[in-house]
């Protein structure tokens, strides 16, 4: 039988993204089998990132500095805004070390179903961007679902007054993928827009 | 770009049993997301649990009492150990209910490949128990492996000095188990202690 702060950690952990009861234990035995060495640094370091990580005020990206270290980077393109739903996304995109300008999270996607509207994004702060800073060209890094698209539309939409270019990533076979494997959307895609 | 802590809390969760980058990449998100409500919540009780729990000193249980629940439960029969590898274990025959006596973690198994030793597991202190309480069964819940046998055969050994009665766990088609999907060990073993 396990007692009440023990059961409670175990149910913490169930509840994130991907874990369940069982590996939510196997964590927990985990831990307590390196309480010293392992469980409270772990404490410890995930107390001082919710005290320290900031959302950027100018990108809504999040890390320990303000503004991020990627809208403070001198060296990165300053022309170019990177439009990404979630921080994830900029994350991934930061691990290719393809891109080397501006980004801008929105922190969600335009969904009727979810009942997201414009105001819950961050839409009214890249406006400004795009108005205030010199940026030349606008790349849409936004899903190619139902409300990604929507929201690469709407977007283009609030930018249509401003003299930017506005780009999608391209659509086509994932690098490595099988064709027999592929949906037959994202084959005839890649049909049309061969080179 | 990821700033240090916040990298380093993202390799902390992937060297968890069952995580990788990627879900530990999901995890941290999902944390910052609550930074009041779950992330700072759920690294106090990581504190707590690890500054309060205890190895209990009977039957080397983990729980934040001493002796532990069970070791402590008046209700539950007294001549009856069930021995455990580790806690995890013990927590899957509590889940069952269908266990009412006293357990015993051994805290690993016997094994010559890892170089495990009598003298690294709670052998003694299961010995002393044999001797002084009233003991009257020994269940062996070890797992049917060879290294799970091979302690077995090792704890009986030793007290076969004792007039104690030695069980161990059925082997036999799983609950719920296909035939054509089990191994010829388990169907030949089933087939033998056919009843």
């Amino acid at each position: 039988m396990k007692d009440g702060s023990l059961q409670h950690l175990i149910q913490m952990f169930s509840g994130l993204p991907g874990l369940g009861n069982r590996s939510a234990r196997r964590i927990v035995l985990h831990l307590l089998s390196g309480r010293e060495r392992l469980m409270i640094p772990l404490a410890q370091l995930i107390l001082r990132v919710a005290e320290d990580v900031k959302t950027c005020e100018i990108c809504s990206n999040l890390e320990m500095v303000m503004p991020c270290s990627i809208c403070q980077d001198e060296k990165r393109v300053r022309d170019q805004i990177c439009i990404v739903a979630q921080v994830s996304d900029l994350w991934a995109i930061e691990r290719t070390g393809a891109y080397k300008g501006q980004y801008h999270v929105l922190g969600g996607l335009l969904s009727a179903l979810d009942g997201v509207g414009p105001e819950q994004l961050n839409l009214f702060q890249l406006l400004r961007r795009v108005e205030g800073e010199d940026i030349r060209e606008v790349i849409m890094a936004l899903s190619a679902t139902v409300d990604g698209q929507s929201t690469a539309h709407y977007i283009a939409d609030q930018l249509a007054a401003h003299p930017v270019e506005i780009t999608h990533l391209a659509h086509g076979v994932p690098v490595g993928g099988e064709l027999d494997y592929l949906d037959d959307g994202t084959i005839s895609t890649a049909l049309r827009s061969r080179k």
